[in-house]
């Protein structure tokens, strides 16, 4: 007997006959034996429409009333599906984030879970019932509800798992798993029955929105075994594992692309201690991520440093160091949003020297110019124009014979 | 300055525009220096909009699941009118049912409240918010959500008035006050400036759906000053209060009438003690709420009781009797379902024999047949036939000239 925590998407519970399809997989689980906790997203575009309804009474609502008007989309759906493990006739309990104990910080719509006291759940557990409980939310340490920000739920469903030392923590997905490349550009990509942590983590940070980084690293952080799975086949999925566990440490595992990237160059900065930082620190403290960052080496007395933020982003920040030129003592700004980035990820790759040489190979046959050059020890990153994305993935994936991988 | 609550029904949110009204009149009473709760409903047929949607799922959910399900619609109204506050720049927080801490029994569906926590309230109002909170809605011992059932959010609001001593309770509804007969049938009825709050327990009991008994009879318990006002309009509305300050006692305050009504009777019952008992402990039991009810006088062997209960009981409480027959010693059962309730409301009543008597001669010139008859010392009742009604509350009311009140 095993302790199962399961998490299905929004798509996955978007209407009754869905719903009712996700509480037999529940129920098929518990008559394994299996103890099973599920953790649910709101309803297809709920999520959507409240914030539609806000907006139309109040174009910048606060934080909070916003997460306490969202927190109902993940109550809703418990219930139904609640509801339909009941005509299943199981016994069955829904929970909120508060009910279940989860507390966080107080950072509306962004909040961070800080604990999960377990002694409901336990409780209903050992009285032999199903749990459904709300994902995405929880309760500050006023009582206020929180909301986790994006990827909440597969969040939700880890943190979870690491607090009940769940066997498994399921994620139910409209993908049937993590594959070699995205296979609407790559029809021949093959699907990975394993993927460390590590990787995993690289390819969600990547674009591939299987699942949420953040969920991820808790998943590392715990040693949570992973799976992702698909909630209307019956296909195996892929495990996300600790790196050991990983048999065939592969070179490089999947080709990742991301096409929500934009480029910008902050020219003719002074060349002198501190100016990065304070660039960079303007960026930061208005809540703009920045990935690849390079720094042209220093001509005469000023030099010129580029990033790339996300495309939604990019308006907000040129429109900040615009405002900003005189305190960052620069020249000017320019951009390019038509840019996008290819990356291959393997945990092998640190133990096989050119492995970067053969992907840029790869987009040199392909006729694709670089941009930007990134690397980790287990990724390495390219900026290209958007338009070579498809190009670029199948060259890469073509070049490293991606499409043999049977695990 | 004082301490108000109010509460705002349904289709006074219904949707933006309203909830933006509704708004300005809550800052519209915090600009005169006061305090202000408000207690609100789910918007317009959210709540029908909630059930059906169990239905499709589950045409038998768990009360559980659906005072999880239902109590979401509250949740959505607070932080849309919370957004709407804040867009007038005023502080606001909105705060759920399980939030303000007001615990109830466990009774999902029809829970009663327990005790009300007022200490997260007192401390947003010592920062000077608004507060606004889910009506109809609670927490039992078990930290779960329950709900209170018809009228729930009125009973939120006076328990809330009576927790913090406030100086109003206001009810805001879609008509302005309580008037001596319905409007619609009636188009010279008066409205009341007061009525006692035994009279408002009668008049609600009675069908003047204004405002719930189970609220009322709070409000008495408490003391809590009532106030029934339009949520649309700027009149005065009706003060509910003890019966020592209505100044001018009226003999008959109003005409109530419900057509929600059916008679039932089961005949040949065998004379002997006990035989009542059985019957209505047999209903009681099964939640069937009987009212009036006539036991005729034995004849030979046996004996009929007639009773009524609500239309919407009929079928239940039919069949339930058809199946006890042998158990009630009966020899069958027969129904009306075309009858209705006529009744005339004053605490005046109490030292004014013949008032009884005058309604009988109303509904005698109407040429109306009477079929039962019940009085308290405030209230008289006939039951009649169904199409009497709207000549029946005419002709009453033209007989104790309600239209000339002028409190």
């Amino acid at each position: 007997m095993a302790l199962i925590v399961q998490k299905y998407g929004g798509s996955s519970v978007a209407d009754a006959q869905k719903v009712m399809n996700v509480a037999k997989r529940i129920v098929r689980e518990k008559d394994k034996g299996n103890d099973v906790v599920t953790v649910v997203s709101a309803q297809g575009d709920t999520t959507d429409h409240l914030i539609e309804m806000a907006k139309e009474i109040n174009s910048h609502p606060s934080k909070r009333e916003m997460d306490m008007l969202l927190s109902t989309g993940e109550q809703i759906s418990i219930s139904l599906l609640a509801m339909a493990v009941e005509r299943l006739g199981y016994p069955v309990i829904s929970l909120t984030g508060p009910q279940v104990g989860i507390k966080t910080s107080s950072v509306h719509s962004n909040a961070r879970i800080i604990s999960i006291d377990i002694t409901r759940i336990k409780k209903e557990l050992q009285k032999g019932k199903i749990i459904i409980v709300a994902g995405f939310q929880g309760v500050d340490e006023n009582n206020d509800i929180t909301t986790l920000g994006r990827g909440g739920s597969d969040t939700t469903a880890v943190a979870l798992a690491a607090a009940l030392k769940a066997d498994f923590c399921e994620i139910y997905t409209d993908v049937d798993g993590v594959y070699t490349a995205d296979p609407r550009l790559v029809p021949q990509a093959s699907k990975l029955k394993y993927i460390s942590y590590d990787e995993m983590l690289e390819m969600a940070s990547l674009g591939a929105r299987i699942l949420h980084n953040r969920s991820v690293e808790l998943a590392k952080k715990y040693r949570v075994p992973l799976v992702v799975k698909s909630s209307f086949g019956d296909n195996d999925g892929t495990y996300v594992k600790e790196v050991e566990k990983v048999e065939d440490k592969m070179v490089v595992t999947g080709v990742a692309h991301d096409t929500n990237v934009a480029r910008i160059a902050v020219l003719g900065i002074k060349d002198k201690p501190g100016m990065a930082y304070k660039l960079f620190d303007l960026l930061a403290k208005n809540n703009i991520d920045v990935d690849v960052i390079i720094q042209s080496i220093g001509r005469e007395e000023d030099k010129d440093i580029s990033f790339t933020v996300s495309s939604s982003n990019l308006e907000k920040a040129l429109e900040l160091i615009k405002e900003n030129l005189d305190y960052l003592e620069a020249r000017g700004v320019k951009y390019r949003d038509n840019v996008a980035k290819v990356s291959i990820v393997g945990a092998g790759m640190v133990n096989n020297p050119g492995v970067a040489a053969l992907m840029f190979e790869a987009l040199a046959e392909a006729n694709i110019n670089i941009g930007m050059i990134t690397t980790s020890e287990i990724k390495v990153s390219c900026l290209i124009n958007e338009e070579d994305v498809e190009k670029a993935v199948k060259a890469i994936h073509d070049k490293f014979q991606l499409h043999k991988i049977h695990q």
